[in-house]
């Protein structure tokens, strides 16, 4: 058994505190993976807070995980210490079913084991990244390329796949045309990788006030939702929309955005229910469709694609100490565009 | 100028009432179709009764068309006198536009010319099927085949293409399940055409009242959504859903009814929006959308795959003063599955 340093909430309004996490004794399968560096994301703080009921306290939040192997058990062929490895959303799955064999584990039909606030297949309750130490059974470890920084390559475990896996679903590509809704953690990722894979790129942000950095990423429009223009000019342009605001938008009038055969997929999962016109869906036959993350083969394809094509997640590097400051600065949109926790302050 | 004979309403509490109608000169390219039959669609009681607004009276309306060739202009090539053919939701489109020329004039940038209730190109108001004749330009006529009867094909030409469209664009077929919610008018053809396809078929309906019939054509399974029962024992199971019903229905819990990359497809146009959770959309990655009738070749290869297949719609035949009758069982869902006036008796 390993114990280690890491950062907990003991309730939904309580600050995180210095704890520590028992990480299971290495199985023959397993890797131990000292953590270097651990992305904030959204979903982080809607368990801390328990936005989504079920959190059980305390908690260690974080599935943005980027390290480096300390340790590897008896059986483990693909890794060895000293590796540069990434963990994502989730640490175990069935192995046994349809999506799991197809490599799809995010769509486990028994379900899969999430990195936090979880039980295992052992019973035993899930703790996250923003941990000095982890352990994970190797199949669900994925590899950092060289020249792939580990800070920057931390948010891409989740926020980074949660968009490259959809832009490769629906084909985003030379000749067809991406729309980004919101530019944060996810939208300037998402930015990033369509540019990367050639698609023709337009944000839709609720203002031009981060223009300049959307253009920089690879945009080659950018527009204001606010401007009721945009929805004039832009009626019927789009192959594919990734919407990765988390609020209810008005999604019928993005809806009306897309050409035909187009579809807008939902990554933001708002808390109410999307309503949309059934007319709005047969004038194009569009589609409005869902998402989730990426298995784990898919993954490693989207850090060899972004360690190819340079592309790294914005980051703000923070101590362990500042991850309520950093709470509160999300939540208020105010992060270009994703908080790093460095692992060495736990 | 053809002074053709035909049915229509006056004012939305209207009963029908015998009236004449004219129909324009034949231009080089124009059809002269003296029609048997036209089938009862939902839609030419939403007009009728003016439920969607927009309708200018008199109204003749029905757009399931079928008929034979009395006259053909100068240019046509591809009619002759006596030819067995069928008239759909349309008559005309811009003919230059993307989808136009890729053959889906159904989403016409322009917009394409209704049947009945629209402004043709020329300026005049358009009159439908509840008619003796109707001229219409070669490229919206289809041919019926030899052994598909005239009265049977009526309504494959509205209820037929809304169904088989969307069937062949998500590929139902061998190796597909495919569910169908309501059997009605629209519900029926889309069981015998997934059927014929070669997809699994179940059939959603309210109750088993019609279980037998659906069996027959060709439903390997028939539920009754009534019992929750059903929406336990099929989660996940169906790879696509058509949704014929027009009033809004628990979408949401269909949907969960859908696998990995399942689409759910809305036939039924209800009156208010649809409203779907955003983690249902994520959990299989499902889609929920929409399909408008059928472009003009389309049409035709649908009526070629039912006379293959011996398919028509199942039909009630009723003379033109029973319109009103009609109206009444139709939204009453008292009807075994289409009525279609027969038009020797206008």
């Amino acid at each position: 058994m390993v114990s280690a340093a890491a950062y907990a909430v003991t309730a939904p309004d309580s600050p995180f505190e210095k704890t520590t996490v028992d990480r299971r004794e290495l199985g023959p399968l397993d890797v131990l993976v000292e953590i270097k560096y651990a992305g904030i994301c959204h979903s982080d703080i809607h368990t801390a807070r328990n936005e989504w009921g079920g959190t059980r306290y305390p908690v260690v939040p974080g599935h943005e995980i980027a390290g480096i192997v300390a340790e590897v058990g008896s059986e483990v062929t693909r890794f060895e210490v000293g590796d540069r490895v990434g963990v994502g959303c989730f640490v175990d799955s069935c192995g046994e079913c349809e999506p799991c064999l197809a490599g799809e584990e995010q769509y486990c039909v028994v379900g899969v084991t999430g990195t936090y606030n979880a039980r295992g297949r052992d019973g035993e309750r899930t703790q996250g990244g923003y941990s000095t130490h982890i352990v994970v059974t190797e199949r669900f470890v994925v590899s950092v390329p060289d020249g792939l920084g580990l800070d920057v390559a931390a948010p891409l475990l989740c926020a980074g796949i949660t968009l490259y896996s959809p832009l490769a679903h629906w084909g985003a590509g030379p000749g067809k045309k991406v729309a980004v809704i919101g530019m944060g953690g996810l939208g300037h990722v998402g930015v990033k990788i369509a540019h990367a894979m050639g698609a023709e790129v337009t944000v839709l942000s609720q203002s031009l006030g981060k223009k300049d950095d959307g253009l920089r990423f690879g945009a080659d429009d950018y527009r204001a939702t606010a401007d009721p223009e945009t929805f004039r000019d832009l009626r019927g342009r789009f192959d594919l929309i990734l919407n990765t605001v988390s609020v209810n938008l008005d999604i019928d009038a993005y809806m009306s955005l897309l050409a035909i055969n187009g579809t807008l997929v939902e990554l933001g999962l708002p808390e109410k229910p999307i309503e949309v016109r059934a007319f709005t869906l047969a004038a194009n036959r569009r589609s409005l469709a869902g998402s989730m993350v990426g298995g784990i083969a898919q993954t490693q394809e989207m850090l060899d694609f972004c360690a190819r094509h340079g592309i790294g997640a914005e980051i703000e590097v923070i101590p362990a100490s500042g991850i309520d400051a950093a709470y509160e600065r999300v939540v208020a949109s105010d992060v270009r565009y994703r908080f790093v926790i460095d692992a060495s302050t736990i």
